[in-house]
């Protein structure tokens, strides 16, 4: 057995064994900063998710501690986030459960999507992050932030309206406007109003009046916190509570730790959105850790980051929260408030814990639409319109994977969305790789390289074809390549001798194995050679282990430049 | 408006023009010989199909002639096989139907399945038979001949057992194997022994005493309805119909012709089936006629195969028939017999319907058992085991995916086996993808060419560090090959050079854009240059449109001795 304290080492993060006492302070003033921020963050997502927002501040307790125990970024701050509660919102809606049920099925599918990612990152599984492409992921965000900003303009028009898809949805509510709280609306959009251009202004205004960068953009983070309280007094003041949604009494304190109970039918329909929400999550979180490394050159760990998240999800669970991941903002804020380990984000865990304990009657006055508020102006950041006419621009079908997925997004739901953009993204892969550019090459006089002969003034030979396959050959183009190729020497019937450069080939499948045999077997009957050249080694050892290079008529060259000296008959 | 006239020679095939009346000898043989071949083919492929044995000769009719109209090989013969009668049964089975709408949804699916066929044609949809590999398609026809062969158990001995799966059913078979009719049982063996050995010995014997090899495999061919006749002429000298099942009293004459009558319900479930019996009937007869187009060195054109094959299910559909395609042995036999044109299946169909008119009396004393000797012996064929020997010594991924296909169809069902081929076949694709193959090269001495350093003897510098991405860039591979690249530096930090070889890179989607991005930003901080090198045309225009190409810190070089000479400072 490992001796205790092997065990206990193993346990301590890398981090700590750099850490210096004098980072303590720094660490601390980070912690409070971020919480600041964090509270009102915690409590409208909470909302955001469907549940009561005290357990927004649970979901910020533990996630924190575990990631710094497993993570490998020094400035990563784990916690409830926009999307992520979106899709615990999608994935609980269709369960129709009581009040009392959805907190505990909330809690279920963080376990079960901790349990997830713990397991991806221990069978290494980091690499599965790169199957989402960038247009997908940045349609799906963009998709989802507009469902966001659509289920919040509820609350801060107060009415309650339902609707079966999106566009119901948005009909829904603009019938219901005549009935809507205009006060909560009045707030509501004052308050967006106020959150987007404090983020603009804030900071320059600021620095104008002589205040010091780095303050001045502290002084914006807690913005939001100060338009809360600002509204809390509000409330207060004249007595607003009868009049519009406030948070009402919060229980005061720590959360009941337990692990969520095992439900069997939840957990039937919950395992597929549990997986998709630590798949995003964490291709939300890695995105943000690869950015944050690259700055600091710090090494990051795919892998160790997905134990990590796992782990953070399954202490949300334990607190009874909800699925939590790495957020954008609030890493940001860690990094810029001068956090220098993870110690940082276990202090502002420990501020949100006093909130709890001291703070509770303060949020009672907070009125719903103020949260809203916070909610929508987070959302607005993350939709990304100028993404799309790069995309489109730079390649349509890239464009139309990304419009795909954020339509599939709103009108037909998060999982159908992403199902659709990667299939996009798939068959553009296969149907690209079908159709692959053939050149016909000729030597560029003086030096040994062969390019286009359409594209570059060449050297070429009547009695030599020289072809460029620029694509792996697979079942998706085998025969087209076939045809391409027996195309191409219709067109110059004198030849009887074909050299395919293979610089670009980096495998040659069953299927295109034997369209290779039957291309040098009709040859054969025409009396032309069929010859190879500039071979990569790995597939010059897949070629020699099959019959195909004893049948080949021609020989297999080394460079092009060799086959073309020979076979003109100047060697 | 197009005249008549010109509508009418739109009709007329191309062949018709080049015919020759010294052919129509040959085609009239060609076509009694293929006709005394399908008979028996088409009455047993229907029973394989769920339905009476005589919609097997109205399938043959129409087909044939519709082909010859819009197809382009001319010895195709098109008509009921094993494995589209299969789908058909496969797809009816869970409608739980009468015997009288069984028959009429059999001819709506080969309807439907014609229409999608011609529509695809029409919007030259061709290539999509390039989109399953051929271990799929191997691995689904060993699949769906084993499933045959079982299913052909049941008349052989004579039994009716039911079995929720493969498994199920065999278990069911051995189970119920006290209660056989063993006269069937004898029977159906001596039939298939017979029927395997003839195909394997009938020529040879036939040579060695003198016959000659042409005639020898024309009696080779014909060798299955002299059983069936020898089987009907046993039954009705012993008056065996008491003992075993015959085929019994069949209408004589012409069917009824009329397009299917359409049912919403049933339209609702099969219009999958449709498309995949449509697809694999496709891709079974594409590659018989590309390998007889092949050596008889005619053109085909796919799409005019898809609307042939289209409009020949959609006329055994009118002839109340079931779903068709073009068959390997029935085409051989076609090619064989001496057919130079599609009216060879024409006067096939002519002697079919002969035998509709005249013969129903003869087949009434077929045993059942004999019908499914012939598929069994059929189907024997088409498993095809050393194949999977093959794909798992050249690539243990594609010999999974045809091993995971062959087990999916045989224990889950024709189009989920499909589809856990499919889904192997592109999860292995988009692997291998996402982890390519990085060289270091440098220069082979005496020539301007660059190679593996590990292979081959090379000559390099310490001041430039020259890299080959052995794949396109694409999202599924671009974090990989960014931190590839940069720890390939670490092994070179005295470069300040570093130089990446795009000779294998086609396509580089906006992901890995954004990489490339951030890895020349990435090595500006540190001072080094990154530079490109045979970069090829089509990716330098999209680098231009993009910043990219402003932005990049080294220099795009032609070649890559271009670029060793110059950043080696020997030029």
């Amino acid at each position: 057995m490992m001796p205790t304290t092997k065990i206990l080492s193993a346990l301590i993060p890398p981090w700590w064994s750099r850490y210096q006492q004098r980072f303590i302070g720094n660490d601390i003033v980070a912690g409070l900063i971020v919480a600041l921020m964090l509270i009102p963050q915690g409590l409208a997502y909470a909302t955001l998710a469907g549940l009561p927002p005290q357990y927004g501040l649970y979901a910020s307790l533990l996630p924190v501690v575990l990631y710094a125990v497993f993570g490998s970024s020094s400035v990563m701050s784990v916690g409830p986030v926009a999307i992520t509660s979106l899709l615990t919102a999608s994935a609980l809606a269709p369960l129709a459960l009581t009040a009392n049920d959805y907190v505990l099925a909330a809690a279920l599918l963080a376990f079960m999507s901790g349990v997830f990612l713990f397991l991806a990152g221990v069978l290494r599984l980091g690499a599965l992050a790169q199957l989402l492409s960038h247009p997908v992921i940045t349609g799906f965000i963009t998709g989802a932030a507009i469902l966001i900003i659509i289920s919040q303009l509820k609350p801060v028009f107060g009415v309650s309206v339902h609707g079966e898809n999106t566009v119901a949805l948005v009909l829904a509510l603009i019938a219901a406007l005549p009935t809507a709280n205009w006060l909560a609306a009045a707030l509501g959009i004052i308050g967006v109003g106020a959150l987007l251009l404090s983020r603009k202004y804030t900071v320059s205004l600021l620095i104008k009046i002589g205040v010091a960068s780095n303050i001045a953009r502290t002084i914006q983070r807690l913005v939001p916190m100060l338009l809360l309280l600002l509204g809390a007094a509000l409330v207060f003041v004249f007595d607003w509570q009868t009049k519009l949604a406030v948070v009402g009494a919060l229980p005061d304190g720590m959360p009941t730790f337990a692990m969520p109970t095992f439900n069997s039918s939840w957990f039937e329909h919950l395992w597929v959105p549990a997986i998709v929400i630590g798949l995003l999550g964490f291709v939300e979180s890695i995105s943000i850790a690869q950015s944050f490394a690259q700055k600091k050159r710090e090494p990051l760990d795919a892998n160790a980051e997905l134990r990590a998240l796992g782990a953070a999800n399954i202490g949300s669970a334990w607190a009874g929260g909800f699925p939590v991941t790495g957020g954008f903002s609030r890493t940001l804020v860690n990094a810029e408030a001068g956090a220098h380990s993870p110690l940082a984000g276990v202090f502002s865990a420990g501020f949100v814990l006093l909130a709890l304990w001291f703070a509770t009657a303060l949020f009672s006055f907070l009125p719903i639409t103020l949260l809203a508020a916070t909610i929508i102006s987070a959302a607005v950041q993350l939709v990304n319109i100028s993404a799309f006419r790069h995309a489109w621009r730079y390649d349509r079908s890239e464009g139309g994977a990304m419009l795909g997925t954020a339509g599939g997004v709103l009108l037909m739901g998060v999982e159908v969305g992403i199902g659709i953009g990667v299939a996009l993204t798939l068959i553009t892969l296969v149907w690209r790789a079908s159709r692959p550019h053939i050149a016909v090459v000729g030597l560029i006089p003086g030096t040994e390289h062969f390019r286009n002969v359409t594209r570059h003034r060449v050297e070429t030979n009547d009695k030599v074809l020289m072809l460029r396959v620029d694509e792996n050959l697979f079942f998706g183009n085998a025969e087209s390549v076939a045809s391409e190729i027996i195309t191409a020497h219709t067109q110059h019937t004198h030849c009887h001798d074909v050299v395919i450069l293979m610089s670009s080939v980096s495998r040659i499948d069953v299927t295109a194995l034997e369209m290779l045999h039957r291309l040098n077997d009709d040859f054969r009957l025409r009396d032309i050679r069929l010859h190879l050249a500039e071979v990569k080694g790995p597939v010059e050892d897949q070629l020699k282990e099959s019959d195909f290079g004893t049948e080949l008529t021609g020989e297999i060259f080394l460079t092009a430049y060799q086959a073309f000296q020979k076979l003109s008959g100047n060697s």
